[in-house]
């Protein structure tokens, strides 16, 4: 039989919280119930945390704001490790002149645009002129209509061999307490497979994600190191998956994906274990 | 090396031929030139012929007369077979009462149709009620909004437990010369891999195709058997590799998918091996 | 809720039916206490019946046999079809000279031998002198040392492109109430992946098992049709699925792979829905 | 057409040098001609070099040791990277008591044991006793028989559920000029698919070998970033793709997996492109 434990005790354990965001700290309704009360005992015993989500279609800047409009005002654009961060790093070591084309809003554009590159949206492109197109970037499901740009995409990456960066790795994303919308990494699976190319994709599960939150961590205090790290989150593909291989312990909790009747057969059937599952990630 | 045989030598060893259409019979511009020859020698030499097509998106009467307006009339309704047919099929033996949903144009939904089931496109779709969908059959790529009707069936299939029918296995077709289009095929796999359930696909290179067409050369003519038969395709995932499975001699033509210098390459790292590469399916 | 249906309700309702041997009519412990009723009462109500099952190492006889010395006396050679037949077939139609390699025990190999071919297990061969083979049979998990010769069979593949031919499309198979064994159907998963080409596949739930055992119901009575069959299995993937694409009824039976506490979420979270539940397929 | 780049002039781009072993450094006849000079290079102009290898069949020191057999003195254990490592961080971070059960050598269990834990190969461990097997480990494709142990293997994951590390990604490894042998990668592949749970996998192309190797560099000098560091390998899928997607510039060598014929159509095909194309990893 599966052990519940109390987030308080395993909280107490340690030094550094990795919280993923959607199912842990918020939902469809605005923040989980309890959750101010958990930033309030982090800021009270000064330890540290970050919200490492694969959400690529807003600025850490914009994602800090929702929280603030939700009343939770302890989180800064620096505790936020977006997978559009990884885009953007990538970009910067490796293709540094040109246009990127990508598929999504013109908010999600921010990870692409410097000095050095210029971005165009795919439904800007005109499929006769893609001689400086230098990469793809998929970023957000919205901002683009699916009928015609993505069969622009499809037929932009049959004629330039270019490197197509995935800033999303979920398949799905919930709309409400029952329905759930397409995320432009499950899009990208369908690309992938048409054009039968590797694509590069960033966000949890991938060690890149952790290993950026890491590094933050090591500034601020290079005495931690991973067993004084905790990684919080409601999906087992994803945030356990992760944070297990990047040696990390892990809590599961059940605020988000998985309802408590079936977290022990997909903990048995996936062979995806967390080291805690907890009802929330709220003290009190 | 790879040995190119005369389309003309192959034919005269079989009296019964399967034809892909695109890629074999026609492209972009038409009919392939020369096909008419082809048409001319099977009516002198009373071979049989049937066209197999991983096309839903008209009936056998549609697809026959677009053959007559390009002028080629040997073709008639009853020498088609399309995946929509095998579609219909299953709904006829599985599927016998209330409403089956669907992706794809009013001309498709004519393989749902019937006096027994209701079609309804998913564009119509009210995803309050729901009760009486009995199953989803995916027919074609146009027809409706892919970023709201693709949503919208993905959570139809979350609620209700039912058959998905996709009555096209191909991923893209060709829309030029140089470009492409996503199929319904290559959408199917997106959905298949969001909802995590089996779908259901006709087409090739799956057998029920290609036994379909073998009863009826079966009802002319019970003294043939499959050694008299050939199937003539330009793709080796679909045609060569579902013709071999069946116990078929096949032909790779090198006028649609696959040009002459990429053959010996394909074949070798698929491990697809045709019986026969001919230039052509024309005779001449 | 799932609905438990009674098997003798349902067996009036048919006239043919197709049964899953393992997990159907016996386990590793013998047959299913209750299975001769069933076949009594298919002897006296005059209805056909056939085994399809993907069990490649012995011939029909064979097959047949194991069932007389469980004291079951209805069962012919005749009534079984294995895919190792589907094998043979396709040998017959496809591969008419030369020497066929083959994994598997010199029981199995009995599906490839003919006056027109020379079968040899890979255990045998010489991989230098390879020129006359054409092709290789996967036909059971025995007979050979899986350290060398399934090293020796991905260098066979590497240097001649020939068709493979994997006449058993399971994973696992029990070996006792508790273990399994992994089946030759997994073993050419992971050559086929290393060896990166397509290989063929005869078994459950491919359509041309169906049709061969659908043929020999044809030749009995051909006033019968799909309407009239029902097949009954254990396993959603091979038996349920394969049996509703074809278009047959289907009855999922609780005596073999899925407890009957699993059923309801099995059905659910891989979308293949059988016709009907039953406890077993024992009539009484 | 693809350029072919100057390894000398590529060379003198870059502070930080990581290689591939195999194909790149050796190959089954030894040392590649030259690489010695290439070496000397490295000294005499005080660069820093690490080897990334998929290869834990064994430790850093027996690893260095055959270089020194071949000739090749200035590689210590200390420029080792291999998977095996990996593998131990995690067994330190997250399995701290009990057995951990291997596939493998006796001297690739190297990586496992320590003064908490118990390594016991799969082919001592009793099935009868495993209350204390706290994970599995995969190493190496010698050490154990197949035909019994892999079996042996499925069977323990389907009664623990245990986390099972996977210390060598490759699916084959090359065994003379001509032929290769299945890899420890390649087996774990199978055993994944057929257990249907999520395998934890550590070599390249994944992140954390980089990241393993960065560390090491940052060590050593702080100054450096990864536009410093160039990344050469013999194949795509590893070396290639984990370098590219972890920000490095990437040099693709014709000595090993692709050769010079094969090279632009590979790039092509998968998308995965180098930055440089180099004949070989030789300075002279």
């Amino acid at each position: 039989m599966l052990t519940i434990d109390s987030f308080a005790d395993v909280a107490a354990r340690y030094q550094v919280f990795f919280f993923d965001a959607f199912g842990v700290l918020k939902n469809s309704h605005g923040l989980i119930p309890g959750i101010p009360d958990t930033f309030a005992y982090l800021r009270e015993n000064q330890k540290q945390f970050y919200i490492l989500t694969n959400d690529a279609s807003r600025s850490p800047q914009q994602l800090a704001e929702s929280y603030w409009r939700m009343g939770l005002m302890d989180i800064t654009p620096d505790n936020i490790i977006s997978s559009g961060m990884l885009a953007r790093e990538y970009l910067e070591l490796k293709v540094n002149q040109g246009t990127v084309a990508y598929l999504g809003t013109e908010d999600s554009a921010h990870y692409i645009e410097s000095t050095e590159r210029k971005a165009l949206s795919i439904s800007e492109l005109n499929l006769d002129a893609i001689g400086d197109i230098n990469a793809l970037v998929m970023l957000d499901d919205e901002g683009f209509d699916w009928n015609t740009d993505l069969n622009k995409a499809t037929n932009l990456l049959r004629r330039r061999n270019i490197p197509v960066i995935v800033a999303n790795t979920d398949a799905t994303y919930p709309t409400s307490k029952t329905q759930v919308a397409i995320a432009i990494g499950g899009v990208a699976d369908m690309l992938e497979s048409i054009v039968g190319k590797q694509f590069i994709r960033f966000g949890k599960p991938d060690a890149q994600m952790f290993m950026f939150a890491y590094e933050r961590v090591m500034e601020q205090n290079p005495a931690l190191g991973k067993k004084d790290i905790v990684m919080i989150g409601d999906t087992l593909r994803t945030d356990i998956s992760g944070g297990n291989k990047f040696g990390l312990d892990t809590v599961l909790v059940l605020t988000g994906n998985i309802p408590a009747e079936d977290a022990e057969i997909r903990i048995r059937s996936t062979g995806i274990i967390p080291t805690y599952v907890c009802e929330s990630a709220v003290i009190g």
